[in-house]
Parts: structure tokens; C-alpha cells; sequence
């Protein structure tokens, strides 16, 4: 069923001669099917195919955007075990990660297709006109968001679903009129021709005019900059390390035609545990923190790398029982050898720093491939004289900064850079003076969470999943929920246009 | 009354030892007034306290804000006549005008103190919580907009008042919640001076925290360069040239933490006629192109500086029509003497092009730095084929193309760069078969004006004043109307919020 071609509109190509494989951490092999990669034709075809198919795709009423959504996501399930058995053998994650992440997928795709059936969602403004008006009459004016063109996706490596191929960034851009070229990722190019094959069908069968979606097979970063510097495309969706965000970021900047670039990318995700809630509530947040900081293996963006306490006999004790609770869940395998050797290569780094100690690893002997997990601890002004203390360690680690009181927490706070979310736990009889906690938090990240764990982002319209920079490249919008639809529009108006030439929903 | 100096939040400053006059135009002669560039100490004061501001000016409610804003409009109106001379002085532009912009400045002030009285602009969305769903809880989340942090406004040479030191930047700014530090334009310094000085007593009389607002001098690039660079700095509003506008832009996309920078630069304006309209309203239409070229002496970002028409007996009327029309309307001193050689260089470098000929200038001998109006004409092909014929030239001038048929004109209007408007002329009976003609207009520009002219901005929520690179570095906002306000927010998100801690609008 792989073919291990790119899909250019609707035809499979493979010009080119460099191949590569997927691999399977868990086994700890090379998996058998071969991808060959894109080549600067190939990447050339999508984005002009992408460009002619724009002009077509963008007039297609939302709801027939609609009923090209829903197909995607009841062909994706349609793929069934296959999809599920690929997405396990190239990403070593468990079966019930790969049906809740699929649901969650298919569950975004549906969730824009009722939002856009309804045009609402273009905010028609109208202003009519007075003619009368003195000195001068007012013209009519009426305005709607439109798309802005082609958008190329980047595959995140730890969500080969939810962000990938039709993931977030795709599905609010076909969404809001967008052809979609997706730069697969190398980790799953399998898992990503499974779907892309699903949205192909889907795309044929409502319909939707050919170069709507195209799917490159890429192993290094040229397919990547390439797309990004082609004057056909208009608009960038990325999820993943802050060095590949920035460069794509830079690279977008440099057109002659600058375009707007989405990336999200790491945070350390601060928590704030309270004196009285750490000397209250010792084992239970231990125990919910053990497993937020391991759950999937520690591989999710709004992992908490970093909890801020004020030092005290309750913190050394949340500490000791943190470690402990850590090192005895089960070892897992991460997505990759490269991002298990970054992982122990980078954990070791902050380990290694003065001031800072190893409280506690995992204690088993794991395989080859599976992370320790690792709960590390440091003093305030230790972390906040060694910005190497700052840097996100992907994977199960925690660093837990014992601060000498709360201005100096506070002081960390402002010198953090910017994060997808922070956390408070505290007590109820402290609410009232947390206020300033609160802001100067609320300064550095797009989320705050309060008595719970940063892990686990609802797909709704009320969350803001993005922050300040380098948490995502642009804090004015968010990449989960409806409203993620808004980086891939503009605003359009039509100034005194004849009833008959406007589009229906501006005619009132 | 004029000082020279620079307010940085409430005091006047002046360390440096740089200082420049302003000029008359009209007069042709410098301005008595003295001012003195910010030093780098003063610039980076200026940020410090707008960072420390923005603490408290975030938290100052929508009611209070509207009441800063409505006292600045105030205190504009209550500078008299000593503003309205200083415009003049400053600009060459008539006394209608004056007032006029200062109609408009305060009333974009009003309109955002009317629009955010009501917190209903933060978009509020509500997703309440599901604690018994299966097989995860559903959290609690609430999101609102907030403020981004200190603005750098880049006043306008060509509005003095409404795009420079209180306009539509500093307005939505300001309204948002966001400081502002305004990088006074050289060539009104003055005007700008008397504005600030509104600005900060208006800021004392409703207590405003100091450094909400500074106004510094510069008669070069460099203070302008050190803002964008700085760490305080979050955002950046510019009106002006696209040499300008990019600088600016490449500077802050290569900052260590990047801001966004909303910048509205150049714009030729196509206009577009059809053969029909050109042979049926021959006269009416040239008539209405040679005042809305010559209006403002041509110095409007939305003049019309080409019209294209397809070529036929009809369509050379209009060009000589057009011509002797443009010729005979008194010609006007343009805002200062570099931009009236600026506009004598550019246009004579159209008219030295291949196949472009002037039809007609204006016919008086007018004195020093009065512009001649000019209108000009290629061949769709020399147009096509001479990227030189695409550039604006800022003032009273139009090139007039006439292409061989219509799949020329379509292919032109697809080579064009971006642009703040297109306009279309056309009868009724052709209403059915533009349809092509409009998507490509759309696909290149912010706004269409339907039998109409581009000139004459109007402030409301149904315009768009920004559109495709050039016309504006992010087409997906416009720097006209209340949805100004949108360039200086992003959403947050709070989850699982005890109501007591929720800001009063999300408590429901």
C-alpha cells in the first residue's frame, strides 16, 4: 500500500534518486518501505499547481470546503489498522496514543468543517452608505476575510497526526480556502502517505480541483526551504524546534515577498507551586507531576521542563517524592535514536552546570531508545545566571529551581523567554494575593493553568495554543481551536460594488 | 510654545547636541523652530518607561482608556490655531485641509474610545468545563485578547496629523492597552511637538501611568533604527515609502526575539476601465481621474498612478481628455523640497522609458516646489516587459496603459505587486462578465472601488486600508477602522481559573 512517491496533486511522482527509510524505535530496526525524495521539480509542480487550484478552491462555498473536510477525516478512519499499525512501527508509540491522536485528527477536521458551513466565520462588516452625508457622502463599504494562497505544512515529529500531515495547520487551511502542500516529516513519511492518500481520495471524490493538496517526501532541509522561498506560496504552518522554526522564519523574511510564518515551538513551561500548596498538598502534586512530566515519554510541547518553588523543608520533601514517583514509572521508547540521544546528550548538559544535581532517574535498565526520566534540581540564582538552565531538554525531565523567596521567583518569571503556557498551583486562602503572580506570568506565556498540569491541550475555541516569542513566531494567534483559521486570511473590501457582483453572504 | 525638546513620559529632554529645523514649502523657506534629536540615552529611557507602563496601563480599564483617549481628542481641538499654522508651516497643505485631517484624528480617537468602552472587543469566548466526559474531563477555559507592549508609531509625512503622532497607529495602539513611543516624522516635527504635548497632558489628567506616551525627534534614521531594535519593544505601526517600511521590517525579523511590524507602504492603485465605459463616459470619467490624481497635489497613498484601459479610438479620447483636464487644474507646493525632486526624477525616468510618452503636464510655471502634474502613456507590452513602469511616483501623476485586448490587461494585473486598492469603471450590461476581472484584482489588492476613485480613505469597520506586499508587510490586518486594534493584541487563555481571579468580563 506505500509507494513511497510524493503525491503532486493527484498524480504519485518519484524523479528523484535520493531515498530514504523510517525507523522503528521500539524494534530498534530500519522499517522496509522506501521514500524517495522531492525534487526541485517535483517541489516546483505542487506549488504552481497549488497556485492555479487556489483560484478555484478559494470560490468553493464553505460548504463544500465542508463535505471535503468530513471526507478526509471518514477516509482516514477508513484506513483503519494499516494506519495505525504505520504510525506505531514509525513512531515506537503505543496503540491507544495512535487511536486517541487519530481521533483527535479527525475530530479537528470535523470541528472546521461546522465552522465554516456557516460563513460567519468571515466576519462580514457592512457599512452602508449616506449619500447625504456632509462635507463629503459616505461610499458603501463591505468586507470579508478571504484567504491569502498556498500554504506549506511542516509535520511535527511528535504528533504524526494531530500536526501532520492532516493535522491543525492543514485542516484550518483547506478550511479557510487554502491549498496545502505538506512537507512531510522523515520520521513517519509513511504514516504521511497513508493520509495523504486519504485526503487525495477525499479530494477527488467532493470534487476539489487538483493541487488543493499536494504531499513531498523530504529526509534533510532542502524540500523545506525551498517550498518556503517559493513565490507561489503564501503562508507557512511549522511545529517544532525553535532552530528549524527560526531558520524558516528567516528564510520567509528574506523574500523579496516577505510571507507570515506559524511556528511553534519549544517551551520549557513553567509551574509555580505555592509554599503553602507544596507544604500541603506534598504527595498528591508530586504524584500528578510524575506523570505529566512522563507522560508520552515527555514528548509534548507543553511538557513541564521547569517548576519554580520558594526553598523550604516542604520543598526538599516535594522534591525526594517527585524523584522517587518519577523513577518508578515505566521506561518508554522515544520517537527516535536522534531525539533519544539529544535527549540524554541535553539532560546531561543541564546536569552537568554548577549548583545543579540529579535528585532521581529512572531506576530500571531500559532498552535501547527508551528514556529515563530524570528529575534534576537547582537553586534561583543559579538558574538565573545560566541561561543554559533555560533550555527545553525534549523528553521525561523536570527542572525544579528552588528559589530563595518570591521576588527572586518572580524574577526568574520576567526573565524567562516566551512560553506556550505556565502553571499555578496554589491554595485557596493565597488567591487573593496572587495577582501579581499572575501578571507577570501571564506576560510571558499564551496559557495559564491553574491546580493542574500543562499536558493535554483541548481543541476548542477558547484555547490559545501559540505565545510569545520563542514560543510560537507571531503571540497574535492560536494553532488549536477554530480560530486558528485566522492566520490564513485577510481582510477584503468592496467599496460601492452592485448588489449582483457581491459575494451572497455581503448582500443585505 | 515650541520647545524642540523630546517628551519622554513626562519630561522634556533634550541631551543631544543634533538638531534640524523644518521647512516651508510653500514659502520655501526653513522654519524658525530648533529641534533636537533623541540621543540614545533618551531613546532607550523612552523604552524603559513604556515597558514599566505597560504594567500598569494593561490593567486600566476600557471605560478609563476611553477617557484618555477623548481627552487627548480634546486637548487637539483646544491647541486651536497654533496647530493648524504649525501644519501649514510644516506641510505647504491648505488650511481646509489642516482642519480637516484634525477632524479626522480626533474622531479616530473617538471612534476607538466608543469602541472599546465595551470589552466586547476582546472576543471573549467561554469554554466551560465537563468534568464527566469520557475519557478525559474537559477543563474550564476562558480566553480574551491582551495588549502585546510598547508600540514604535512611525508618524506619516504626507498626514501630519492623522497618520503620525496621535493617528489611526497610535490611537488603536493606545486603545489596546499598548504604550506608545512615537519616532516623530523630521519634516513636522513641530506639529508633532504640539500634538505630544496634547497627548501627555491629556495622559496627567486622567492619570496615566508616565511613559505611556513619548514623542522623540530625529532628523535621521537612526533613532528609528534603535527603537525597532529594542528589547522593550513588541510592536511596530510605520506609514511610508517601501525602502522605509522594509528596513524596518528586515530589522525587526532579525531581532533576537522578533516583533511583528505593520507597515503600509507604496501602492500605484490600478484603475481599470472597460472599452464600454471608456467610449460611453468619456469626459465624466476623465474629469473625475484628473481631480482624484491631482488631489493633495497626488500625495495620497491611495492616488491612482495607473490606469489601464484596453486600446481604441474611445480610450486615446480619454488619454488626450485626461491630459488637458490634469493640465489645466492649479498646480500646489508638495510637502517638502525633497519630495517635489523626488517627484520630478521618478516621473521623468517613466517618461524616458521604451514606448512611454508624456500626454500632458501641468501649464503654468509654477514656483519653486509646486508639482506638475503629469499624465503618461505605455503599451500594455512596454509595461509588461519594464519593471521600471511598475514603480509609484509619489505626487500628481498617472501612467495610463493601453493593453491590446483584455487577456493582456487580466495578465498584467497579475504581474503587479501588491496594492492598497483596485478600481474598476464599468456599465451595467458588462456587470455580468467581470467576474474574472474582479478575482484577479482581488487576488492582488486590499480593496475595490466600484465606479469610483481610490482617493479618500474611509474610517470605518468595513475598510480594509492594507493589502498584498508591498502595499503592507501583513495583509492580514488593516490600519483603518476599529480592527486597527487587532495588529496589537493576541489571545490568552485562562484554564481552570477560580471565578475570583477571571478578569470581570469572563465571569459568567
Amino acid at each position: 500500500m506505500i509507494t513511497g512517491k510524493n503525491h503532486i496533486g493527484y498524480s504519485l511522482s518519484a524523479e528523484g534518486t535520493k531515498t530514504f527509510r523510517t525507523f522503528n524505535p521500539k524494534e530498534n530496526t530500519e522499517n522496509k518501505e522506501v521514500f524517495t525524495e522531492a525534487t526541485e521539480d517535483e517541489i516546483d509542480n505542487s506549488a504552481v499547481l497549488a497556485s492555479k487550484a487556489f483560484i478555484k478552491y478559494r470560490n468553493i462555498s464553505g460548504t463544500k470546503r465542508a463535505a471535503f473536510l468530513r471526507a478526509i477525516a471518514d477516509e482516514i478512519e477508513a484506513l483503519g489498522d494499516t494506519l495505525v499499525h504505520m504510525y506505531m512501527q514509525e513512531s515506537g508509540l503505543p496503540e491507544a496514543r495512535a487511536k486517541g491522536e487519530r481521533g483527535r485528527t479527525v475530530g479537528q477536521l470535523r470541528m472546521f468543517a461546522n465552522y465554516i458551513e456557516n460563513d460567519a466565520w468571515r466576519q462580514p462588516t457592512i457599512d452602508k452608505a449616506m449619500p447625504d452625508r456632509n462635507p463629503i457622502p459616505k461610499p458603501d463599504l463591505r468586507k470579508i476575510y478571504i484567504p491569502i494562497g498556498p500554504i506549506v505544512v511542516f509535520g511535527a515529529s511528535n504528533f504524526p497526526l494531530a500536526y501532520s500531515t492532516a493535522g491543525g495547520d492543514t485542516a484550518s487551511a483547506l478550511a479557510a480556502g487554502c491549498p496545502v502542500i505538506v512537507k512531510s516529516h522523515p520520521m513517519h513519511a509513511g504514516t504521511g502517505e497513508l493520509v495523504a492518500s486519504a485526503i487525495v481520495k477525499a479530494a477527488k471524490d467532493t470534487e476539489m480541483p487538483e493541487g488543493v493538496f499536494s504531499n513531498l517526501n523530504s529526509s534533510g532541509i532542502e524540500v523545506g526551504q525551498q517550498l518556503v522561498s517559493h513565490p507561489k506560496v503564501k503562508g507557512v504552518g511549522f511545529t517544532g524546534s525553535i532552530n528549524g522554526g527560526r531558520a524558516l522564519y528567516d528564510l520567509a523574511a528574506k523574500r523579496k515577498e516577505p510571507i507570515p510564518v506559524f511556528a511553534e515551538m519549544g517551551s520549557i513551561n513553567p509551574v509555580v507551586i505555592t509554599p503553602k500548596a507544596i507544604a500541603n498538598r506534598t504527595s498528591e502534586i508530586a504524584t500528578m507531576y510524575a506523570h505529566s512530566i512522563t507522560m508520552g515519554t515527555g514528548q509534548f510541547c507543553t511538557n513541564p521542563g521547569l517548576i519554580l518553588t520558594i526553598e523550604s523543608e516542604a520543598t526538599s520533601k516535594f522534591i525526594s517524592e517527585l524523584g522517587k514517583k518519577t523513577a518508578t514509572i515505566d521506561a518508554y521508547c522515544m520517537l527516535h535514536p536522534n531525539i533519544h540521544s539529544a535527549y540524554t546528550k541535553n539532560g546531561n548538559e543541564v546536569i552537568s552546570q554548577l549548583e545543579t544535581t540529579l535528585v532521581a532517574e529512572y531506576k530500571g535498565n531500559p532498552v535501547e531508545n527508551y528514556a529515563k526520566a530524570k528529575i534534576v534540581t537547582t537553586t534561583g540564582t543559579a538558574f538565573l545566571n545560566n541561561p543554559k538552565l533555560h533550555q527545553e531538554v525534549f523528553g521525561p525531565f523536570s527542572l525544579v529551581v528552588q528559589c530563595k523567596n518570591e521576588a527572586q521567583l518572580l524574577q526568574i518569571i520576567t526573565h524567562l523567554e516566551g512560553q506556550l503556557t505556565g502553571t499555578i498551583i496554589a491554595e485557596k486562602e493565597e488567591y487573593a494575593g496572587l495577582s501579581e503572580l499572575i501578571e507577570t506570568l501571564q506576560d510571558r506565556v499564551g496559557r495559564i493553568i491553574f491546580n493542574g498540569v500543562p499536558t493535554g491541550v483541548e481543541v476548542c475555541d477558547a484555547m490559545t495554543h501559540g505565545g510569545p516569542y520563542p514560543a510560537s513566531t507571531d503571540s497574535r494567534f492560536t494553532a488549536v481551536g477554530n480560530h486558528a483559521i485566522m492566520r490564513w486570511v485577510r481582510p477584503f473590501s468592496y467599496q460601492d460594488f452592485p448588489a449582483e457582483l457581491l459575494p451572497e453572504i455581503l448582500k443585505k
